[in-house]
């Protein structure tokens, strides 16, 4: 066998499947390693202006330090909505959230299955009366009322796996579940008068 | 009164307070335009990596085309999640969504009650435990079990009124409505065999 063709067995959609499958042992002989922290931190930089700052997690037993540089999202609203347009606004940046979920939980699950993708595109939609989130009515609630997520996915297995695939990534997607279900949201503030 | 004196008057918090007032005026009256779909697309890259591009959205009557370019935002996982770190995780966009939301209606609120706010920074965390994304167990939900938001702001006011501009931004931010409380999510996809 040529390094070639191991390189070819062994990466599957860009996922190093030797690597995850060795993960997943870890994970099962291992449990406690599948605590995870996740963390952002944002400034706002004036108007509907503010920017994420996103590096440090916890997780797999230890403080990760892998990343070189810290990511950064900026967030805006349109003139519509009061702002200068400086960055997706944050209901669209869920959106994004919950289609980057879907498509690497999809990718993964592909790659797990032997399933070799060749196009995996998507599209969202979200429905909101603004007057909830505008402070003008209660009649409405804040956010979407509902997201339409539509997949266009190419891949080398029958039309029915290949949906087999949506749907395992729709059962296992930490962002889907998150959206669909809800999650305890715990706020505190710390005020100054300046 | 100067010019300087009314723009002063006028933009609080970086935010036109006179167009604030108008446009909560127009969506009084015509509570229609309260009506706005956002939208986001998605195209996978290879492996963890993936990028949303968000620029039309419908609302206030029309389909708005006041974005010159589209915007665009890259995910990815870090090596001990099977990726090469092409962007923050969909879990850390979504803590993303939620710290700008909460920030920008923060901002808003403290506009018309004529706070005059100097620093607004979040950190949020959230907790999971990986190995239910992953497919291991069904014994954890995929995402996040809590979110904790600790704000630190700086602002002309009481802190008692500061804390309650917080409150106030809680019980009106789209994204930690749908965070908190969930949204129905509707997947469909169109499956090609290649």
């Amino acid at each position: 066998m040529s390094i070639q063709t191991q390189v070819i067995e062994t990466v599957r959609n860009g996922v190093d499947t030797a690597q995850m499958y060795g993960t997943l042992d870890a994970l099962n002989a291992n449990p406690e390693l599948g605590v995870f922290q996740f963390r952002a931190s944002n400034r706002w930089l004036g108007g509907a202006h503010n920017r994420s700052t996103i590096r440090s997690f916890y997780g797999a037993g230890q403080e990760d330090d892998s990343r070189a540089e810290a990511f950064s999202i900026d967030a805006g609203e349109p003139a519509v909505l009061l702002g200068v347009d400086t960055g997706p606004n944050p209901a669209e940046a869920l959106l994004h959230a919950l289609a980057a979920c879907l498509t690497t939980t999809l990718v993964y699950v592909a790659a797990a299955r032997k399933v070799n993708l060749t196009e995996v595109e998507s599209t969202l939609e979200g429905d909101m009366d603004v007057r909830g989130c505008l402070g003008l009515t209660d009649e409405v609630r804040n956010g979407f009322t509902n997201i339409r997520v539509r997949f266009r996915i190419s891949g080398d297995a029958p039309q029915e796996k290949l949906q087999e695939v949506v749907q395992r990534a729709q059962a296992r997607s930490a962002v889907f579940d998150m959206v669909s279900n809800g999650v305890p949201v715990h706020v505190e503030a710390s005020c100054q008068s300046s």
